[in-house]
């Protein structure tokens, strides 16, 4: 028996049918900051409530980064004053710092998001600071979280390899897990495979340890599909154990390592194939591709999204006439 | 323990490192028929050189139609030929009527590969035929082969879905299958994917239960990437004992379902991802690669193959200066 054999069967303990799966938008931005186009506040807000609205268990609103930084995301504040507070729903932010949580902690965030890498190399590379400064300045974050009773999620970049160095030893990825889990007392994990470079045995063998290792934490996969191994991924994630993924709206959200290829594994993909396997996602598909098709016009370009192109599995089309 | 583990475990009872996977390479025809451009002749032998000597098991060379119906792919006989035949490959061909039979014959194809759909709408809509009627004028074909000492494999389109009649039963799929098998004694049946609407828990299923069915006979799956599931298929195809692949160089191949979709799995993304896996494909992919970057050239335009786009994995970046 094998985890593929799908409705109504239980694999090695584990239930297929009906087993919830939390999906987690990151378009808003991760993928919005990778376009150039500045999306309006408003349309920000009014897609963030279709996503809301289609079921999603979180959002990842915007980022707490310098605007100058990052001008298409500075209007993260007012996007948080706008949006609707579904029950249930996590609104999330990532931050980057002390300044960035203090205007978190302003505009009411659900979660803070931190990042750092893996590697040494892209954590210089993409953040100008060695991976122990990083977590020194975490740190600081995490204390202020606490003090306001805000829970801390950790994204730990180039889990699964460093476009600069190579592979990334597994044991690097538990070490830093072990420092945010065990020092920081955070509350989720979110490896991340920040370039594409994750497979699925590898996946299966992390996810497995950092659950067996961490039982009691949020542990959440963010894959990307430049190299079109993103949806394999999530299901070996699953089945060694995960149930919570990243995914992005339309699959926006590119790879500056890799110009032209597709970004985040794309969230309507995502909710399609494990609905379709028996998956309980709590997304309703149909509301989702709503948004995904307002999502390119406010991009102004197609977006990776199959499923925008094809349809789902069944919208069927005529029949030859007789 | 589970199917994700990876090199050098058994996973209820199979092996997967090392364990052999035969890629199949249909860009010749499954892909270039999508094309509008005609590909010339000596560029086709060229790259289907190229193709057998990076390793692939079973090149699908040209298609013996109506070269009025396919002008793209008037030169079949051209082609093969032209071609090297490389020790261990198999080169096949489509083959759709007893004149095509005749022109394959004559042009030395060591396999001939039949086509008809699961469907009745698909096959009334792509052959202008009941199956009823297909199947009778391929059994004609396959008794021409028969009487040459040929090998024929059998393309049953649609076996995971419909995009005119939806779910097509799995029993009517086998049922299929038996008059092919039991009847006609095809050595080979490839269960097509035609329109990308196969599921990896449906795909397990099926895959397994003509696996069972007819042990000897030789299993193929062909998958279309059209809703971002093709890996995702491949691997649960594997999970149940499937060995063998179809694949397309560079992911060309479209479907007239789903414009602007991608096509059939690429062969270059599924070879990557099955050898980080464990996986032996017999294929150099760097060699396939240099297939795939000339078929852009030849095709004129961009191919959907990420591997294309983003490399492989460990095709390292230079690291920020210090």
């Amino acid at each position: 028996m094998s985890a593929w054999t799908g409705a109504g069967r239980r694999i090695a303990g584990r239930r297929i049918a009906g087993r919830r799966i939390h999906i987690q938008e990151v378009g808003l931005r991760d993928g919005l900051q990778a376009e150039c186009r500045f999306v309006p506040t408003a349309d920000k807000i009014a897609l963030a409530d279709l996503l809301s609205g289609a079921g999603l268990a979180k959002l990842e609103v915007s980022s707490f980064v310098s605007p100058k930084a990052v001008p298409v995301l500075a209007d993260a504040a007012d996007v948080f004053a706008g949006i609707a507070r579904a029950p249930g729903v996590v609104y999330s932010a990532l931050v980057p710092n002390v300044r960035g949580a203090e205007r978190a902690v302003a505009a009411g965030v659900g979660e803070m998001n931190l990042v750092m890498s893996a590697s040494e190399s892209h954590n210089l590379s993409n953040l100008r600071m060695t991976r122990a400064q990083s977590f020194a300045g975490l740190a600081d974050v995490a204390a202020l979280a606490r003090r306001h009773g805000i829970a801390v999620n950790v994204s730990l970049s180039c889990s699964f390899g460093c476009p600069m160095e190579g592979d990334v030893p597994q044991q690097d990825v538990m070490d830093w897990c072990a420092r945010f889990v065990d020092e920081l007392g955070v509350q989720g994990i979110t490896l991340c495979d920040t370039t594409g470079m994750a497979y699925p045995t590898q996946v299966h063998a992390l996810t497995e340890a950092v659950r067996a290792r961490w039982p009691g934490i949020e542990l959440t996969l963010h894959f990307h599909n430049t190299r079109g191994m993103g949806l394999a991924n999530v299901l070996a994630a699953i089945d060694a154990g995960a149930d919570r993924f990243d995914a992005s709206l339309g699959g926006i959200g590119g790879c500056p390592y890799a110009p032209g290829a597709t970004g985040n594994v794309c969230t309507e993909e995502v909710v399609h194939a494990l609905q379709l396997m028996g998956y309980d996602t709590g997304v309703d598909l149909a509301r989702l591709l709503q948004a995904a098709v307002r999502l390119q016009d406010l991009v102004g370009h197609d977006v990776p999204s199959q499923i925008v192109k094809a349809g789902r599995r069944l919208d069927l089309h005529p029949r030859p006439a007789a």
